[in-house]
């Protein structure tokens, strides 16, 4: 049993600095140690904010080594947690939307670069991933990263199932009147690829603010934690069972069924 | 605009005489007429019955041009509605869990057979059909044919949104507690591939019966027919229009926005 903590943020426009970032991300990371949690996951450019234009982004851009990935580091030791966080990452070929998973041990796990970009919000900014599958352990659980927009591909959440990846884990930022990717396609993809999906986004009010419904949903269709309704920042617990993964497999097999020799361009 | 009607009939353990499915569908096809519908959906088997058993099955197989196909396609001239049905189509392959499109001309416009079978009822009477992508003309939509299970795999409806398909009429008989099928993997089908899809199941009561839930989904994720809550026999109408198609894939551009470089596997 793996059990993971989701942090649903109040929005902020964009942070002064690391610091403020880190001290928050340590008050929390020590919240879901005491919940029994052993991962944390936290929202897309959780370290920075999002949507903050190419100028504020390029400032607050830093390298997957930098001050920023120490002070996580630090925290990931200090609590035991290992951390799933998102900011800017700086490289010689451009600015990456990143995200990083840092284990207990407080290594660099895995690294994954947003690689389906949203509209003029990510392409005026950031320059797209060209690797699909990123993969880490935690505990019995196979761990994959993808950011946001990419979920709603479910290419993406399917050639991770064909990797064998059990939890899938999505910082987001997902806006209003767009509630149907967590509502409808989050399910559909823990569904239909048979594993687990942990969606984890900001919240704020107001009509085109950040809707929250943070939620991790199982390969039975049911969703083991689900921020449905609650207004302001959270931190959600779901228990992960390989076991359960096993039993949805067996019970509904179209990892096996798929006929990928007539599925021609729809790749 | 495109009017299409969906026939949900209570369950039939297996009917006695093709005449005594011809005899119904005339009088449902009138009322479709009489409805402004150009195009009638049947479920699954809608002709036979379906979950008949080998020797039940092979009784009841026709080939596609046979005496079945005559009687729809005087239906279907009669009353100036196309018609999707379904029947267990007899070859020297064997039998194929088959839909066909009848014209509102009385010619077969398209015939598809099930390229996903589904567990043992159907593994253990049909042989899997080998082409995805069946399409024809109805007024300003192209239509695309898959039968139940096959729209489960999102490949299956990715293909078809590739391919053209505007609308895309899936035959089903999902029985519970698989309702999930119905309210969630419909709809998701439906807005990340841009299409209308439209699920036409049978009905009955029962802890196992068939559930319902007949309906056409929308590319912006709304419902345009809904038999949800519906109990007994139901004719569901909905208006197609192209230019919410359009307008629909205008505001999510996810058939331009993939990134098939990176799928690999996942086809």
């Amino acid at each position: 049993m793996t059990r993971v903590a989701c942090w649903q943020p109040e929005w902020v426009t964009s942070r002064s600095h690391r610091d403020e970032f880190l001290d928050r991300l340590a008050r929390i990371a020590a919240g879901a140690a005491d919940g029994g949690a052993t991962l944390l996951i936290t929202p897309e450019m959780s370290a920075t904010g999002y949507h903050l234009g190419r100028t504020r982004t390029a400032e607050l851009a830093e390298p997957a080594d930098g001050a920023l990935a120490d002070g996580v580091r630090a925290i990931a030791e200090r609590t035991g947690v290992a951390i799933v966080y998102g900011w800017p990452e700086s490289t010689g070929e451009g600015i990456y939307n990143s995200v990083q998973l840092v284990d207990a041990d407080g290594t660099v796990a895995a690294r994954y670069r947003k690689t389906h970009l949203y509209g003029q919000v990510d392409r005026s900014v950031f320059v797209p991933g060209e690797q699909l599958v990123v993969q880490a352990r935690i505990g019995s659980l196979t761990v994959g990263l993808v950011v946001c927009y990419d979920v709603e591909f479910p290419e993406t959440v399917r050639a991770h199932a064909l990797a064998g990846t059990d939890l899938l884990v999505v910082p987001t930022a997902l806006v209003r009147p767009w509630e149907i990717v967590a509502r409808t396609l989050l399910p559909a993809r823990a569904f239909e690829s048979q594993l687990f999906v942990a969606y984890v986004n900001w919240y704020s009010s107001g009509p085109e603010g950040y809707c929250g419904l943070s939620a991790v949903a199982g390969p039975d269709g049911r969703r083991r934690a689900d921020a449905a309704g609650i207004v302001g920042e959270t931190l959600l617990f779901a228990d992960l069972d390989h076991a359960a993964l096993e039993t949805a497999r067996l019970a509904t097999t179209y990892l096996l069924d798929r006929r990928p020799d007539l599925y021609g361009a729809a790749r």
